[in-house]
Formats: C-alpha cells, structure tokens, sequence
C-alpha cells in the first residue's frame, strides 16, 4: 500500500460508514419479527406496554411523599412539606393513572371497550391512593423492626437510607396493593426494579404481614402464593420457594394454586436456608442457615444443618 | 471565643476552602500511579480503554432495534418501525465501531499499526451485524422458554419486560458474538454490566444452547468454558464454575483449559445448587436445590440434597 | 350510554383529574408522620440527612481522581493529567465536607455547638484526604490479587474495569476510613451504593488487609466486627457473619462487640461458604464451597462439605 | 446577642423555612386567578396549551430531517441517512399531531366534538407532512441566495449553520404552512421561538417569495399581511408594519384585514428602513437605511433619508 | 514521509495531547487575575457572586406559580393546582433567599456581619414574597392590555404563550420588587436574562404603571429612573434614555439622579422612537416611528419624523 | 356512527400511526437533497461541520477558565482554583482540537491531506492558547471601561455578569484570534452564538482595540473589515457596515476588500447610529444618536441628526 493510498483509506475510513448492510439486517429482523410468537399473539397495531423508567419515576414519587425530608428533598421548609406531598403525590398518581390504561388495554387483548378501560383505571388508582396511608402505617413498622433487629442499626433514619431491606419492603407493600387491585403486570415490574437495585426478588402476590425485616437481603426470593406473619425476619439467600409446578391433563402448567410457604408470626430465617412448597412454618420458629426444607415444623422449632465434616479438602467452587 | 471571632470564623469557613493540601496529594498520587503495575505495562501514552458508559448505550440500541415496540421506544406508528430500527442500528453499530477501534488499540500493546486496526474493527462489526438476525431468534426461543416454564407468566410480554434472566440472556447472546469475534474486553464488560443489573454473572465464553430460561437468577455463575445444550433450565444461585485451577511448572495459571460443566439438553438445576469442575450432566438430568457436585452424572440422573437434621437450635447466620 | 355521552366522558377523562381525594391522603399521611417514630425522635426541625446522590458524585469523583485514564475520564492529554487529578478531588472533598456536616448536625441530635461541627468535619476531610494515596496503595495490591488469582483476568486494566469486587472494594476502602473517623452514617450509606450495583456488602466497620481480591460476589456478606488478613481470596455468597445477638438484662442488643470471624492471611473461601462467630480461620486454610462453620479452625485447615446423596428425586426449588 | 444566642440563632436559619405564609399567597393567588379574564374565559377545565418545549422539539426534528448531516447529527452513514431522516420525521409528526390535538382542542372553546377534534389534527398533519419536499425546495433557494448576495458568505453550508436569517426561514416556512392549515397558535409559537433566538420576527401569516435572505436581522418585524415577492433582501431593524389600526362602530380593532406592505420582486431594503401600511414598493426597488415610508413607490425607486447635520454636538442616546 | 512514519505519527496524534503548554498558560492567567481589577478590588476570599442559573430557575418558578396550567406544567389536576402553587412557590422562594444572602455577602465587601446578613436576606424575601399578588394583578393588566393593542391576538392564552412583552414584563415586575427592597445585583441579573431572550432592556429601577404592552419588542431600552404611568404602549427598538451624564469636579459620573424621561398615562410612542433625558411626555400624546425627541412635549402631542427624501440611491446599509 | 363504530375509531386513532407516508417523503427529500447546490458542491462523503452544540461548551469552558470564580463555578476553594483553570483549560482546549480538524477536512474540499490538516488544526490550537493571556488582559480592559462608562454599574463584577456587552467582547475575542489563525467558519459560528444571546452582531474579522464598550447593545452590527481603535464606546443599535458591494466584470461580488468604517480612538457611538463604508471617524469624536453617516469626519467632530417636526400626528409604526 503506498503512501497515497494508505492516506486515502485513512480518510475514507475516517468518513464512510462501517460498511454493515443496514436494510438487509431491518428486513431480517422484520421478518423475523412478524414470525415470532409475540408477532402471531398481538392484534396488527398492539397496544403499548406500561413504560419500567414511568413506574420508576412512579415509586419515587410516592416514596417521596410518604417520607418526605428523609429520602428524597431534604431542603423542604416546615410550612412547604405538605405542599411538596400533595404535589408530588398528584403528579405521580397522575402518571399512575396512564400506566394503568395502557397495562389494561394491553392485557385484555380483545376488541376494547375504551371507556370501560378508562373507568377501570381511574378505580384503580383511586382506590390504591386510599391504601398510601395504610402502607405508610406498616412500613414503619418495618423501619423500626430493623432498628429493633439489628445490632448495628444507630437510628431509624439510618434504616430508612441505607437498608436495602426497606427499599425493597416500599415496592413490596406499594405493588401488593396493585396487584390485589389486579394491575399484576404494573406490580411485577415494580418488584423487578427493587429486585434489580436490592438483590431481593419478593413476588407482589405474595401476602406479608407487619413488623417484616430482611436483613442484607441479596438472593432473597418470596414467591407468588407465600404467606408471612407478623415480626418475621429473614437473612439473606433465604427462598420461599415452590417445590414442584403441576401439570394438567395436557402437560401445561396450572396456575395459581398454593404452592409456597406459609411463614407464621415471630419467624427468623437465618441465611441460605431454603423453604419449598405448601409447609407451615410454625409461629416462633428458627431456621438455621443454609437449611433445605420440605415440610411443615410446629410452632417454636427450631432447625438446624447437618454438620460439616473436616477432612481433606479436593476442592473448590472458584470459576 | 468571643462573638466577633464567631462571626469571623464562621464567615471564613464559608468562604474558604476546606484546608487540604491538593498539591501534595496530587504528587502522591502521580507517584503512586507511575509506579504501579498498569504504570510499568504500559506505552506513556496509553490507549484509551473502552467506555461502560457506551457500552450501555450500545447495547439498549441494539435492543431496542431486537425489539421494538416492546422494550424501549413504545410511541412509533407502524409505518416508522422499520425507520426506527435502521437508525437505530446504524446508531448503535457506529459507536460499537469506535469501541471495538478503541479494544484492539488498548490490547495490541506494541507499535500499531493503525490501518490494520480499523480494518480488524469494521470485520468484526459487519460480523457482529450479520448475527443480529440469528441472536434474535434464539432471544425468541429463550422467551417462549421463560413463558412455558413459569406458572405466573401471563404473556410473552411480561416475560420480556419483567423477567432478569432475558436481560442477562439478551447481554449474553451480543456478548457471545463479540467475545467470538475476538473482543473480549468489550464482551467482559457488557457482561458485567448484566451481572451489575440481575445478579447474573454469565461469561461471555460460555456456550450456550437455545431456549434457556433463568429464574429469580440472582447469584448464577456461569463459567467461561461451560457448554449448556438446549432447553436448559436454572434458578437463582446455580453455579457452574471451575473445580481447581492447575498451575504450569513456575506456579502460573495455566490459562484457557476446558474446566467448566457441560450441561447436556433438557436439564434442570434447582436454586443453590454447585456444578464444578469438566463434568457432563447428562440430558434430561434435574440438580437438586442446594446439590454439591462435582462429577458427572449419566442422562436422566435425579440429584437432590442429603436430609436436614431437626435438633435444638444452636446458632444463627445474622449479622 | 349515547353517543354524545360518551363524547363527553372521553372528553372530561382527557381533562380531568384522577379522582383521588388529595387533600385528604395529605391530612392522613402528615398525621401518621407526625407520630411516628422518626417524628417522635427528632426536633420539630429536622437536620438534613447526608444525601446518597452526593454520596454517589462523591465517590465516582474520588475513584476518578485515583485512577484517571481508567475508569473516568479517557480524553485527558498527558500534561493534563494532574489538572484533572487535583480538580477532581477539591471538588469531591468539598463535596464530602457539606455531606460531614450534614452527619454531625444529624447524628448530634441535642442543642448544637455550630463551630465545633465545622470544625470537626473539616478534621475529617482533611484526615480522610491525606489517607488517599494509601488507599491508593492498598487498590494496587487488590487488583494485582485479581490479575493473578483468576485465569479469565487478560490484564490488569481488564480487572479495573470488569471485576465488581474492585468495585466493591474501591468503596469498601473509602468508606472504612470514614468510618474509623467518625462518619458512620455516610460510611454505611457509601457501602449501600456499593451492595446495590454487585451485590456485595462489606459493612465499612471490618478491617480489611492488602492483596483482597473477591470474585464474582454476589451475595457476598462481611459484618462489622469481622477481621480479614492479607491475600484473601473470597467466591460469591460467602458469609462472614454473627452467630447469636446478646442481650442485656432488658433485652436489648448489645451492640459493638466483637461478633464475627477472624480471617488470617492467606485463606481462601469458595463459593457460599457460611462463618459465623467470633472464630478464627487459621493462616492458609482453604474453607471450601457451601461449607457451614461456627468454630475456629486451625492454620492450614482444609474444610469441605458433606456429600450429596444419588438417589429418586423428589422435590424442586423452583418458584 | 450573646454568643450562645448567634449560635443558635445561625443554627435555626440554617434549618427553618424562610418566614413566608405560604399558605396565604396562595390563597390570594387562587384568588386572583379565578377572577382573572382567563378565568372567566375558560371552562372549569381548561384545555392543554401547546406547548412551547414541545415544539421546539419538533422544529429540531424538521430541521434535521430537511437538512441531515449538515444541522443535528453529523455522524451518520451514508447507508443510514434515509433511515434517520423517517425516524426523525416519524417522531416530530407524531408530537406535532399531539400538539394540534391541544391547539384545536383549547381554540374550539365549546362542548368539543372530540372525533371530529382527532380528524382535523390528523388532515392538518398529512397536509403539513406533504409539505415538507416543497419546503425544503424554497429553503434551497433561500440558503442560494444569501450565499450569493453576502460576500462575506464562504460556501453554501457556512450560510446554513451561521446564519440567523435561515433560522428565521426556517421557522417562518413550516410555521406559515401550520398557519394556513388552521393551527395558528402553533404556528405564532414557532415564529416566536425563532424571534427569541434570532431577533428577527415573521408573522406566520406573511406571504413571503422564494430565495429571500435577511442578513443580520436583529430586529426585524414582518407583519401578518405583509406579502413579499422572490428575490428579496432585508437586513437589521426593518419593519414591514400596520400603519394604523382601524376600529369598528364599538371601538374595537378590526381583524384581518390588509395592513401591511406589498415588497415585491428584487426589492432591496436596507438596515431601519420603516414601511408601514398597505403600500406596494415596486418591482426592483431600493429602500435606503433609517427610511421612513408610508407610501407606494413605482419599480426601481431608489429611496434614501434626509442628510445629517454637521453641527456642535449637545446630547447624547446613552442610558 | 515514509509509511511507517506515517503510521506512527496518525497513531502518535490519536493518543497524544494537543501540545499546548497548560502550566504555562494556567501561570501567567493567575499572574493577571491577582493584578486585576478585580483582583485588587476584593478581600483574599471573595464571597460568592449568585448564579444566573438559579435565578432562571427562580424566575421559572415564580412564573409557574403565578401562571399553573397556562406556561409551565399543563398536566395538574384541579384538586393538585394549589398544591403545584405552593410547592413550586416554596422551592422557588428558598432558592431565591440563598442567592439573596450571597447578594448581600458580596456587596457588603468589608467585614460582614453573618447574622444580620442573614436577617436582611430573609426580610427582603418575605417582603418579596408578599408582593406576588400584587404583581399577578399588574400582569393581569398587562395581559389584558397587550389582547386589547394588538389586531393579531386571537385570545389572552395567546398572548401569554407567545408575546415577548409579556415575558418581559414578567421578568421586570419580579426584579423591579427585589431592586426596591435593594437586591440590585439579582434584579439586573434577572433583567438580562429577559433582555437576552427577548430583546427587550428594561432596567429593574424603571417605574412602570398597569396595563403596560411593548410589541415585538425587540430593541427596546428603558433607563434605570425612567417613570411610566398607565395604559402606555411601546413599540419595537423604541429607547427611553439619558440626554448626558454629569460628572463631578473630579470627572467621576455621578449616579442616580433622575436623567429617563417621564412617560405619562396613556401614551403610545412607535417604533425606532428615541426619547432622551428627564422630559416629560405628556398624557395621551402619541410619539411616532423613528422619532428623535429630547425635550418634554405637553399632553395629547402627536410628534412625527421629518418626510424622506425620494431621489437618486447613493448608498445602502448592508455590511 | 354507532357507538361501536366510534369507540372503534377512538381506540385506533391511539394506536395507530398518523397518516403520513413516511416512505414518499423520504424519498422526496432524498432527491432534493441530491439535486440540491450543496449536494453538487461536495465530494459524495461529506466531512463533517464543526458542532455548533461542541463550540458553546468549548467558548463556556474557555470563560470558566479565564474568570474562575467569577462566571461558572463558584464554589472553588482558593487551593484550587488553579487545577480548575488547567483541567478545564485542557477539556476546552482539546474539543476545539477536534473542531479545528472538522473544519479544516470541510473546507478543503479537495483530496485532502490529512496528516496535514492535523499538523495545521494543532499548530492553530497551540497558537490559540498562547493567546489567552493576551486576551485576558483586553478583557479587563472592557470591563474596567464598562465600569466607568455606565453609571449604573455598581461593580466590576455586576459588569462581568450582567452587561451584554462583555459577553459579546468574550466571544470576540476568542473569535478574532481563531479567524485570523485561518478557522474562519469556526470563527463565524462563535459569533453567531453571541450574536444570539446578545443581539450584538460583532464579525470575527473585524479589529478591535482594548476598552470597548457596548452598552445595551441590542441590534449592533459591526462588519468583516471595520477597524476600531482604544477606548470606543458603542449604544445599542449602531452599524458600522458597508455602504455598497463592488461587484467584478462578471457581476460576482468581490470579496474580502476593505468595505467598513474605521473608528478611531475615544469615540462616542450614540444609539442607532448607522455609518456605511470606508470612512473614518477621526479620534475623540461624537457621533448622535439615529445618525446615518457614509462620509469621514475629522477627530473631534460632533455629529447629531435633524430636528424632528411638531406636527399633527398621521400614522404610527405598529403591526
């Protein structure tokens, strides 16, 4: 390549495209997108998703105006806090309401009865702003259970800041509320953003009483149909989990059966452990760490793991 | 001190910084950087590494292009789908070529030779272009997986907007193609940056099979060797890792041997459970919760946990 | 409903408002707050909590300012290296000094002496200032641990900006000096945001030798109180964690003791391991996968775990 | 004040509100507003306006559709430029229907026929879009002629991205096809964006000839019934105004009607230069700087102003 | 040049600083900073100067309390209105205080009393704050005025969405308040921000009555001790300015005597009209286009300019 | 319509797109664009223009730079102001690099040579930056000449952040020197910006002594060739343009020929004074306001305008 050349293809390079052929990967794609198996569910024009970044802004907002001057604005003169609450309280439910139409337009899929959909949505957001003061009643009692609970803990404002615990205990109680009230994908979602920024996958179905403290929390999972008392707590990496899917006559999976846990009042789960199915776990019991569990225990057990052995070691569990 | 001192000294400290001396932590730390280990490897003009921030936002255009309508820009007429997905992508590819320019310089590490390096970029860019198509259609079979294999998924949608382990797949399938390609620093990084948003920590040389669905997923360890066939099934906190790591005769890793699992098709691996080391799970296989395993297992095999003892509590696992 | 009715609710639902009562939930919510527990603890003017937005500017401007070409800022000419460096860190340390100030207001709780808060938290500043070139120091040391502890690892720059453990640690080593001078609420609040993005969660009270290299990591828990040596080598979901919480005669916790694991130097803990206690694991000790311990261990000890049994399997994790 | 009082003092300022009654500004503000003239004009439940930011919005999408790679985005593919050009366009359409909805929802005043509503927007957005090729054709000419007539003008592109008088262009002509389609309001709104950035202000209403450049501009007005030929040149500070506002039997001002001049074809105006009420400035004609005019003149005048006097100086226009 | 030299010096250009010498530059900037002006002006420490940015905001603020669902934020329900109000108002009110307080700081220039700084701050925000009223009644005025001059407006919505009189007007009205309480820097600060988006200088110390409307505007000066009754109406690039400024026995300008012309009820003064010195223009009288005028005119004056001249074309104004 | 059919109608109106046939409109700006002058003017892959958006941060980080403390970032501690003005000194610096390359590959037009044009774009960036102090120093000069030009500047810091005018010499400045070093479209575009913010049209090319002044300064128009000397102060208003535009044989305008006033030391420019080609205002003279002026008068002449006429009012100048 000669001195003039390289130049040339220096600049060429500099100032051409990157030599990919965009319209035949559009056209792949669409075709492949008409194909798939949400192409072939949708009417031609699907109607749109709830967006993750509204319902984001969404629990933000509440959060803030359920606790304001602790988590979000803290520069709020007394005689402004409850402005700042019935605004940032109308603006969210605001942006709640169309989330709500656009998940009920999505999820009926049949021809729409619009005005339907639209009184439905305002139902649903009335009634779930009724419920705000209520989930504010419990939420503080989860903020002093992990005061109460842990040893580190200087103050209740320090829960309220640094616990993820109680970030993920907010979308819980919010989206239970929505989920109860049927806008189950909306609730999903929201669980999905605490699960992405807490490690702590708590399904919103899932029923949980008062007084409730995860400690560190990263791997927790509560499932669909799990029933927690009053003054549980749990560690982290503990499961409620399923222990088996059944299947109709034809293979397909039934849905919505009991199939997790039920978790009596004054618990502790300690970390790892792993509860499957439809057990009762008695009011009082403790639950050691890493424990596999298959099967209900009466109130006050207490369940521990089998020893470890001591002896040689053939190895390791690095990657 | 009297008030007049108070005044003065309270206007200073508002006005005056805050008496740390920055040039002489400025000097410390320039020396400390000329001395250290990325220091001495490197030229005294280092090349500039790849930026996470790009990253980012190349792989949500690339998404977004995969799915439009669904994941990212829900407002498009129907006649401006296929305008959005070509701009997109073009969008997307251009950045992803700057990075790729950015990859090859870093790691060259000797005089370069910079024509060769723009012509290495654009080959694995138009490469990676022509895969898109093809890691759509396996992202489809991973969705229909995940809606198939969990009770409380109501729609491929859901699926698709709630569910981590598509965001990890989605990660991992573009990842897969640029860490082929020979990017391996730019497939680590958007890996990791899947793992920083699920907890889903899959390599980007792994190799694996359609129709893969991870549930919950927080804590799964996938590792760089790992092969996994089709309609393989995880839950939360699986991990396939390596067993040891065999040094050479100085006492270095010896790098790039096969000593991750290889996970036949149609197998499950339940919550918890450990794989390690080059063993075959044999098709059809289901991994206990919380199994620890370490040698292969023929087709079919049913693995699952030794019993817990019920006994006197004696400890717990909280901090 | 007519035609023109239904013009006209579609009308008023596009204008109106949602229908909730604000007034009301504002009444109900600023009752609750009023006598809760937060309400009932603190001055009728509450101080400003330290801000985890700051907190998080904070950090990436320190991180910035140690390591510049790296992770921050690519674009710096040589001979501006230096400028960028000292910038960064006045305005980070400014930036800390408002947010220290914030802490001491907060945490001072009764009738506050203005200047000495002042004064104090520019003694912490300038303390925590002068300590950055040896966390610097100490940074080196772990990603050289990283380098030559993982067989993926292709360089140095490769660990800095892939491996959430220097991520981890980055923060970990930060917030411990803070927190060893006092700042405790920012210390934890600056361990959170790191928790968040690896879901790793070091408490910024353990103290935490050189060469510290944590691979993978989610699910990763240190406690307060635990001491860790030289060259550690932690996998994910490892536990460092207490095993009972005293009381005192009325039953509360007692806080501050010492309560979890001593860990010499040059141990290795793979993957899940759980050590709870005041224990010490000795100098060289390898604790293997999934491992349980609550007692101390010997140098050079090797623990593993009891054996899986093969038999029919009977139940699932899944949920 | 003694010392412990300042204390304190500066302590309370620090955390107080700042001694406003919100609450009775407020009041006295809802007050006002509901007595207003816009108060008593409205329903109960007035309309959205268009709004400003959304149609700056779109005026950056037209702009970068009608002139891709020169304005907006410089770093598009050649392979990739008709893809951006239906994505930008496809976005800016769908806001700008959005903004017609609001503007003939707020003008119409009376029980709206909300579907009839939806159709119009729709008409004005396909008529405005079939527009766009013939727009992009007189700006052509406009961009030609400043080219041509400015000889500090160093290529065609300089003209594009320096000169305010095509930013003027640009606004007035899709403002003035919005105009005759109906959309007033939206169109006043974008001429005015314009004015705010470029001080010169076009009514959308005015009638305005191919390959018309304004150089300068500063202070130029053009009002609503004003027509202007092909081939005209204006600079700084003239005004093409009303002479004079006639009112009907009851005082009030006439609407409508011709006011303002006719420029027609190769007509030169220089910088001040006045014309004022509806009079023709003949074919080719010179209007000379500061002139005053309030009369037609035949083709090809030359007007020019008064001399200046020579003389001792006694004031100044200073402020 | 050969190949490889070239390759090394495109390779050397990508990755190389810009070969500017920084310290150098940064040495001999600092050199001129402390010899300047302003350097020897001001104590070691210079106090704060407020930030134009939080003014835009506070201004923005204000506007959107004084205008909720016309300018700013057409989404509120009717029940969250006051909410918006007070909330908005509250931020904006706290933001203004502590761009009061630097005000103060930095004028006051000698050893500064912190308390009573602090006091005068939050006097002339309160006092401010009670004004917001009054002002919402005066632009009311203005509104109303501007739909009543002009031909071309539709509605008032109009004429507040797209007049730059009224933007102006806003603007002045707010900083003519803070200049009478003796914020003189924030209220010319305030005043440039109207003068850079519309054109339109109204000094802050100016007087002006209700039902004040300046059209199109641009251009227009109005002096710091101009008085303007009722009902007066301006037009574009009209000035009210100073005949001279006296100077004292030691050549210094002497400041703040009375040197704008007084502009009584009623008059309309046209475009391009320059008005100087402590005149009188008389109630009712009207001032006509381009007009140079530098004594008082009695009530009901009609003042025109001298006619142009119609001859042979010697000269332009283009540039 | 039915019910049905309207709710029908309703429901697609939201889903689907508008109307438009994004694909004819894209292809009818394709051909435009390809037929267009400017398509025909380049080579068939554009370089790209310089980035309007990059110029405003690169004339921003440059004033930070010149005024710390004063205009951009004040909250600097006095240790380091200087690493401020480095960093951000070498930020700015840097993005003018790439924007000098930009113009230089645009504006060559011919196969270019682009070792070359990078050796040309640093030589200009280096040269740029040396100048800096220089025109630091003759922006103190403007300053301290607005201070004692206007007796209503309070401060030399109320100049610096208030007055119009500095921020129309900053950008001069800077343009000037990059407009003699050859970027001349660069130089324009910065102009422009100024020209937008201001009002004041200053060219790049033209040369200006220290101490300039332009008060109010809406409208003022100063050409490519005019030449002012020290200690000129200008109203708002003024032209110093051109008076006509000599063309060659062929009709072309003749470019770059001296065609504006020169201005010589110490003279007045009162407001909306026009003065028109090569003429020279001799040192220490006045020049009245609304003077129109295409002679040379000697130095210390005092220049007014004619009288008005008192007369009965026939016309106004409004629209």
């Amino acid at each position: 390549m000669s001195l003039s050349e390289l130049q040339h293809f220096v600049h060429a390079e500099l100032l051409d495209g990157g030599g990919w052929n965009v319209d035949e990967i559009v056209t792949a794609l669409r075709d492949i997108r008409e194909q798939s198996l949400e192409g072939r569910q949708r009417l031609s024009n699907p109607p749109k998703l709830p967006s993750r970044k509204a319902l984001q802004e969404i629990v933000e907002g509440l959060t803030a105006a359920l606790f304001p001057n602790r988590l979000v604005s803290p520069d709020l003169a007394k005689g402004g806090v409850d402005y700042f609450v019935g605004h940032t309280l109308d603006v969210a439910l605001r942006k709640l309401l169309l989330q709500l139409q656009r998940e009920l337009l999505f999820s009926s899929k049949v021809e729409t009865n619009l005005p339907a959909v639209r009184d439905r949505a305002a139902e649903i957001a009335v009634n779930f702003a009724q419920e705000l003061p209520a989930i504010r009643v419990l939420l503080e009692s989860d903020i002093e259970a992990a005061y109460q609970g842990d040893p580190a803990a200087q103050s209740v404002d320090e829960v309220l800041v640094c616990y993820p615990g109680i970030v993920a205990n907010i979308h819980y109680r919010l989206a239970h509320v929505l989920f109860s009230q049927g806008a189950r994908l909306i609730a999903r979602m929201i669980s999905e953003i605490a699960h992405s920024v807490t490690g702590i996958d708590i399904h919103p179905g899932a029923s949980i009483g008062e007084s409730f403290f995860i400690d560190h929390g990263t791997g927790v999972v509560i499932g669909e149909t799990a029933i927690i008392g009053n003054r549980v707590r749990l560690y982290q990496a503990v499961t409620l989990g399923a222990k088996r899917f059944p299947t109709d006559e034809n293979g397909n999976l039934i849905k919505g059966n009991a199939r997790h846990p039920i978790v009596e009042d004054d618990v502790v789960v300690y970390a790892g452990a792993t509860i499957l199915g439809r057990v009762t776990i008695g009011r009082g019991s403790v639950i050691g760490g890493n424990v596999w569990l298959t099967r209900s225990v009466p109130p006050c057990s207490n369940i521990s793991q089998a020893q470890v052995r001591h002896e040689l070691f053939d190895g390791g569990a690095g990657i």
